[in-house]
């Protein structure tokens, strides 16, 4: 599809920024150039085409594409360990067979609506094409995936069409039409969501339109005095960084999706970054929004550091899962790009002085942007994806091995390891690295060098490939969080394997689980909590239903054990089962009030946050035990 | 009124405490002791009986009552230094004798009422009395202090009836009774708001019960391990601050009304504390509430460092104003009482360098627990509220003068100071203090010495006695706020002062008006301003009309000049003509479409933030210029 030609912005915009700052000299950055055709995203799972781990016939793996480091290298460790870790013989010559695409439903869309929308829309901005529509039908949660590839009786309703608006007065036109014609609309950012956020309801008999934002990708302005930027809401985190950072600054905000992931999505998820140590989460960072609803457009006619007005435009719709209207465009906060950034790794004796590590580390410091701990499966798990060291290099990892183990005492089946990430001025990292330093000694820890560091960082991006890699391997896997106090960080952790390891016993699941949790976000009250789950599959009669079974099963288990529904990842469809246990039924009622009030013709239709679920759901579903 | 016996906690909120971290030994203090009878609060106006300024026939002014440091010392240079300032000649014995109390309106309230809530409530958690109905009747506007005092015509609706209930249970049967008998429910704290939000609409005809939440002022647990603490919502900031202090705890937040308003008060109305630098405000303290509405009671199952569910209580209450219903108690975050707390004081040539040395340390420091600066105006006030020095004090007063002045050149009507509290660890508060000095000589700012510091901070308390005694002198005054970026705060100061001197000028206002501000909390995008404003009417045919003209030029001009309609004072019913001007229509409808769907009835109908008012009130107001 083609991009909308660059050009001016909008008079209004420049004098919406001039209004907030009169006098201050605003910039308006040139439009973002179009996608690089060099990085076209693949279909079919996750990430770039062209990436992505593969098996090579010798049993080496390899992570192919140049983006990332240490790609195009052999890595012969992995697959010996898996079947190690799994307890199971995994055979390079057994694949399971994509048969990516599947056969999707054929779009019902009233000719007099698309007359509507082609006259609203311009020329090449609307598309029934189904794979476009198959991939705005889903995120990348296991299920979907697997559906995709794999089941696509799994895929009962997917949007009738995907539209590109160029401008919020374009979807506020959209939003009348969908009102006439009676359509659903829904938002599509990034596509990362990983809670079936943009299933749509397999009851949903009205029109479904995906409203891809692509095209809102500006940087409307940068006052570079306040340091604050407007930008549109399908704005990609790369990009957005990059752009930034040609004028000296950064948003901070990294989730492990920001390759992919808007801000908009981020807005509508209540999105974490791993470096929310330093620069917040989205809701610290967003200081305003525009969107688009039933009832209208949404503005603000200001913005400022902070506001006690009643009204407040984000907190309706942080969180809203695209339930209430389209996030357009916010007013964030910049920083100046840091003068220092450094990585540093450190290792502990076990997951428990980690743990002990951190807690101390939320309370008496400021901690560094991103402090990470892993737990001895995921440590493993990242040797094994170190490419090998030859001669020098070699000894030298051997050397450190030795010390680690035989000088100072570490069990290799028991050390954990935290990535630790410093940005800031010189002055004050070096005063966080002396802190971070003395804290790590009182418990135990020893600096495993900045290389070590960065790698574990990186490492982040290339990992959301192996979920996709190993599912041609007949292994399932997914990821998911909490948030949990102190107290309950190390315990909740051991639950939470417990019970999968029990839970697939009692099924009978050939192996063992792969369970492994880390670390990443701290706060002064408690920590976020990251897990991984795998589990080797072939064989089983119902593999997604066992697989869904096993994921409610750790939900279930995080609840118990005190942690919250999920830190940063939402509800979607996935857990909104989970709700009636999470809050009272008068906070549940007054969610349903609201979106009543917000979206009275349920244009926001697609039935994310919504305990009663779409029409024809049971509203009551037994509640898990 | 009698309180509530003290007695065992009911063991559901030590249960809920403990389902949120099983096995922390989760604190459960005792009851607060009664308010010592020491310290009742007067009726007439702000703050402790007793307390307050008075002109003596020499012309020196004391402020009475022993609580606050420099009380009981005659002032000879107020008086003097007020005449000039405002070019008026006060005559001491020139007395506007108050009429408080005024007569009231006789309570209207059905039998059939009165009798459920007998049966509902504890003997002598009823009361009629026609003063305490009136003071549930107002805040401390202006108008409303001018109005018990010195006009009674003004006060058409008071509420009907007070009552105090002893547990969210009571509550909940108050609303569900309020439903039967079609009656409203206004929940009173501390009483201290500043924008009518406690006034009751004239037109209102059903019966108005005040809801005295006095006696919900338990911590009802305090977890030290994950520094959290439960608090029911009618807590008294002073108390609270004094309770949390035994078990080695601070809250951290302290508005100037702290001695009075309680922690259900600062949610409603989205407070901020002076300490925000190092605490946050409110909304950065509290993890979770409860509420009762009208559609049930809103809580939420454990309490997270950080959640992601849609669904968030905390939004749909904060900045509420009594709209949606009554908060009844919130899960706050504790920190450790400061090992250290320091003041010091700064002073600079003019504002615009304060201004500047505030940019700086908000961006390249993290700023002192408080840091605020007056201009000149306000400095010259606080000298003459200085207790005169004698002897060698007196000296050394005069060679600081002396030294600032002559040797540094500083203009005594252009300089401005700076009053700063550090709080933290030694070794924190010893980095902040270098950093803060390197920057305040890069700035030309000189120091002022840690005594002039904490005057500058404690004064704030002081201070706020001192609308009520001008007011006796035939001066009328008052103090507002706004949030503005930092590229504007220097010239929304100038263009505000300016703006109110046209005014008056305009109007033929007699000697010059008072109009001062200071810069009070920092933000990484700009700052709150609090202007106090102040002017003697005496001849004025409606002094209070004049001021209400005077007040809404000055909120019009901020918002001209890039300020926000609140920092933390809010909207209430003062200032909800704004409304429209700030925020686009939809988001307008938005908020009335939520209180509709949440208080389908109109149970909690004090009027507050509502752009349409109450029935009976014109929907469509003319929007200021």
């Amino acid at each position: 599809l083609p991009r909308r030609a660059g050009g001016a912005l909008p008079e209004d915009h420049v004098a919406a920024a001039q209004r907030r700052a009169p006098g201050v000299p605003v910039i308006v950055p040139p439009p973002p150039p179009p996608p690089a055709a060099a990085e076209p995203e693949r279909l079919d799972g996750w990430g770039f085409r062209g990436m992505g781990f593969e098996l090579l016939p010798s049993g080496s793996v390899i992570l192919r594409g140049a983006r990332y480091s240490g790609s195009e290298v052999e890595l012969p460790g992995l697959l010996p360990w898996v079947r190690q870790a799994l307890a199971i013989e995994i055979d390079p010559r057994d694949i399971h067979p994509s048969s990516y695409p599947p056969t999707v439903p054929e779009p019902r869309l009233p000719p007099a609506l698309m007359e509507e929308l082609a006259t609203a829309l311009p020329a090449g901005a609307l598309t029934t094409d189904p794979e476009q529509r198959l991939r705005h039908g889903h995120g990348h949660t296991l299920e979907e995936i697997y559906a995709i590839r794999y089941d696509g009786s799994r895929i009962s309703r997917i949007p009738d069409l995907v539209v590109y608006p160029d401008s919020p007065e374009q979807i506020a036109a959209l939003v009348a039409i969908g009102t006439r014609h009676d359509a659903c609309l829904v938002p599509y950012g990034g596509g990362t969501n990983v809670t079936d956020a943009l299933r749509c309801p397999a009851e949903e008999d009205r029109p479904i339109v995906a409203v891809n934002l692509s095209r809102l990708n500006r940087i409307r302005w940068i006052d570079p005095v306040n340091r604050m930027a407007c930008i549109e809401a399908g704005a990609v985190g790369r990009h957005l960084q990059a752009q930034l950072a040609e004028y000296g600054f950064t948003l901070g905000h990294e989730p492990d999706s920001v390759e992919f992931s808007t801000l908009g999505g981020w807005i509508a998820t209540f999105a974490s970054g791993m470096k929310k140590n330093r620069y917040g989460n989205i809701e610290d960072l967003v200081l305003d929004l525009e969107a688009v609803t039933a009832l209208g457009r949404l503005s603000h006619h200001g913005t400022f550091p902070r506001e006690s007005a009643g009204l407040d435009l984000r907190r309706w719709l942080f969180g809203s899962e695209g339930s209430l209207g389209i996030i357009t465009s916010a007013v964030v906060k910049l920083f100046p790009l840091p003068e220092v950034q450094r990585y540093d790794a450190l290792l502990f004796r076990d997951f428990e002085s980690g743990i002990a590590f951190l807690h101390d580390l939320s309370r008496e410091t400021s901690p560094p942007a991103s402090v990470r701990l892993v737990d001895n499966l995921q440590f493993q798990l990242s040797q094994t994806l170190r490419p090998p060291a030859q001669g020098a290099a070699l000894l030298k990892r051997r050397l450190e091995r030795w010390v680690v183990t035989n000088l100072k005492g570490f069990a290799p089946d028991r050390m954990a390891a935290c990535t630790l990430v410093y940005e800031g001025t010189a002055q004050d990292v070096r005063a966080q690295e002396r802190a971070v330093r003395a804290l790590a000694r009182r418990h135990g820890g020893l600096r495993a060098g900045a290389d070590n560091g960065r790698r574990g960082y990186q490492l982040t991006f290339g990992i959301a490939y192996l979920r996709d890699f190993v599912m041609r391997h007949w292994i399932l896997g997914e990821s998911f969080e909490t948030a949990v106090p102190w107290s309950q960080v190390s315990t909740l952790c051991e639950r939470v394997k417990d019970r999968l390891h029990a839970e697939c016993a009692r099924r009978g699941i050939a192996g063992r689980p792969f369970v492994t949790a880390r670390v990443t976000q701290l706060y002064q009250t408690g920590a976020c909590v990251y897990f991984y789950f795998a589990f080797y599959h072939k064989g089983l009669p119902d593999p997604v239903g066992t697989f869904l079974e096993l994921e409610r099963a750790a939900r279930d288990e995080i609840l118990l054990a005190g942690g919250s529904l999920s830190h940063h990842h939402g509800v979607g469809k996935l857990r909104r089962d989970f709700l009636p246990r999470v809050f009272s039924p008068a906070a549940l009622a007054w969610s349903e009030a609201f979106k009543q009030a917000a979206d009275p013709g349920n244009r926001f239709g697609i039935g994310n946050l919504s305990v009663a679920g779409p029409p024809g759901r049971p509203a009551e579903e037994p509640a898990p035990r």
